[in-house]
């Protein structure tokens, strides 16, 4: 029977719908094979004069920047969503509200490496990829002419062309924006309302039941947790939430960091083996910037949504997601790739 | 320069990034052929064993049900998403809540044409096709069963793969729901705001404001104005508004619908001619079922979204969607498109 679950995170119903759901391993249907394309990557070593100029680089010594010798690359993204010049006056058109879209956006070139997604990376590289992160977001945080635009910092992956990848190359996204997303308002203001409520942040709440339960985990580890969410919106989503709580991701200690892109390269893997190598975006919710000091009630976290169907009229009409399948049939089937993983030594968790 | 737009409909911004713009004319790209699929459809005339009975027909009289004979057929879907059995009770899981699923999810054949989508059936046929779209939601409204239950019935196309189509056979789906889409309250709630302030219907508000400037519509006939938003949320977006206020689509008079059925009809040919046959999703917003008898502030309407670009990680983190088509240029380029259909004597708007 389908079923009505609502997300506690966000206050939004899912529709898990059993009668339409396929086996979890009919997903992973034969995919288009990468070719190479035929066109010059500005993001290959070697085109760095292609992209704008790199605003970081982890490089060697002897290297000048937008010259080959990197190993992780930051340029400003050369088609933004947001940029510097622009100011968010609001002003009338006719009947209508505009503003210009100040911010930053950026894009973070993971390795030299054409082919290799974040599953196909070496844990090290991974933790250069997650510094990155860190180190933008700083940077961005306290930019002289930024500071005082910038509401909220969202990093982002498109993995794949079906996920939105424009280029193939893997990459990350950087959006520093002048309003804190609606999503991230929302998970807010849900979780202050459960926080007065159960003097507890809510997140550390679904960390107990899921841990408890076990029956959505695929990860549990030192610092993090991986699973299913109960509501999720789409087949095989999947959150890594840290157990720590902290509403800040950017602060995040050295230990944790590697822990992190372990995890994160270890969930990517199960997805990439059990899923044929799927399209997926994943995104880093974390609070505000120059938020308040402490925050009890919000904890920075990561969601992945392999892209294994498509959205349709119901959902961008209802705003309600119909998903086929049972988040608790996909976590079991996640762990026995993770177990499939293991048997081969690659190593999944092999530092815990 | 990027530019933040308002939809005052539903409050919500959307970013016209015009950094990254396309021309109009490069998102008609080649697309796969349609082959016919070579498994037996079970929507085709002649297989109407493989789908569970028909609840309604236009077919010839002295046909039975569930046999050939038919011009439209309306089937429940074989994998509904709700269903008549399930109870909408609220019940605890653990830390969560979850629901039944109860309501109809139906599937409307157009026709028994196997290739020919909306765009290139004849008025006659997408007239049927309305007519449908009235019959199934009266019918349902008055349910003995479901009338205590549905609280909103929500219509949709989901026109090619892309789009989300499972099946190719052209065909329409209807979703008859325990709840009002959180989409629409806020289309309610927003509208009954600007009601209060303004003492005009906000959709009213939007006509004239479109047809006075005219830059952003394609077709402007006795019942109907037909032009891409302010704030489109994804190119070659295009909404068909009735001028008439009315909050009900399921009271549309016989002269109104025929014309509904035109101009949704070419609408979709100038989209099919201009985009070379693009998947697209469609939806019926109308007021809910049962709701007051009177409403001043709602306006039944239809939406249109191509889906040419596919929404990524900032789309689904921050809840806000980054458009590459500014709606002025899109309009433009599907107005030439009715002109160059228009001298090719394809008979658009002829009856007006």
């Amino acid at each position: 029977m389908p079923e009505l679950r609502k997300d506690i995170i966000t206050d939004r119903w899912a529709i898990i719908a059993t009668e339409r759901a396929k086996r979890p391993e009919s997903f992973s249907e034969e995919r288009v094979q990468k070719k190479k394309s035929e066109t010059v990557c500005p993001f290959c070593s070697g085109h760095e004069e292609m992209t704008p100029p790199e605003v970081m680089a982890y490089r060697d010594d002897k290297t000048e920047p937008d010259t080959p010798g990197w190993s992780l690359r930051v340029v400003p993204n050369k088609f933004p969503a947001f940029i510097t010049e622009a100011s968010y006056r609001e002003r009338q058109v006719g009947l209508y509200k505009a503003r210009g879209a100040p911010g930053a956006h950026e894009v973070i070139i993971h390795s030299p490496d054409h082919e290799k997604s974040l599953a196909e990376l070496s844990y090290g590289e991974v933790t250069q990829v997650i510094r990155a992160y860190k180190d933008r977001y700083l940077e961005l945080k306290e930019h002289p002419w930024l500071k005082d635009i910038v509401k909220y910092i969202l990093i982002i992956v498109n993995q794949g062309k079906r996920a939105g990848a424009s280029l193939e190359h893997p990459h990350s996204q950087l959006f520093a924006i002048p309003f804190v997303p609606p999503i991230v308002r929302t998970e807010i203001s849900v979780g202050n309302r459960f926080y007065k409520e159960h003097k507890q942040c809510i997140f550390c709440a679904v960390l107990d039941e899921e841990s408890n339960k076990e029956q959505r985990v695929i990860i549990d580890n030192e610092d993090f947790l991986v699973f299913c969410p109960f509501a999720s919106f789409m087949p095989m989503e999947v959150w890594i939430v840290p157990k720590k709580h902290h509403h800040l991701f950017e602060e995040i200690d050295e230990h944790t960091q590697e822990n992190l892109a372990e995890t994160l390269r270890d969930t990517l893997l199960i997805l990439f083996e059990g899923l044929n190598d799927p399209p997926y975006n994943l995104y880093l919710h974390t609070f505000p910037v120059n938020g308040k000091e402490i925050n009890e009630s919000y904890h920075w976290h990561l969601e992945i949504f392999p892209r294994l169907t498509i959205e349709g009229g119901f959902e961008l009409g209802s705003g309600v997601f119909i998903n086929v399948a049972r988040p608790e049939e996909a976590a079991e089937f996640l762990r026995s790739i993770k177990k499939r993983l293991e048997a081969r030594d690659l190593k999944l968790e092999a530092r815990r």
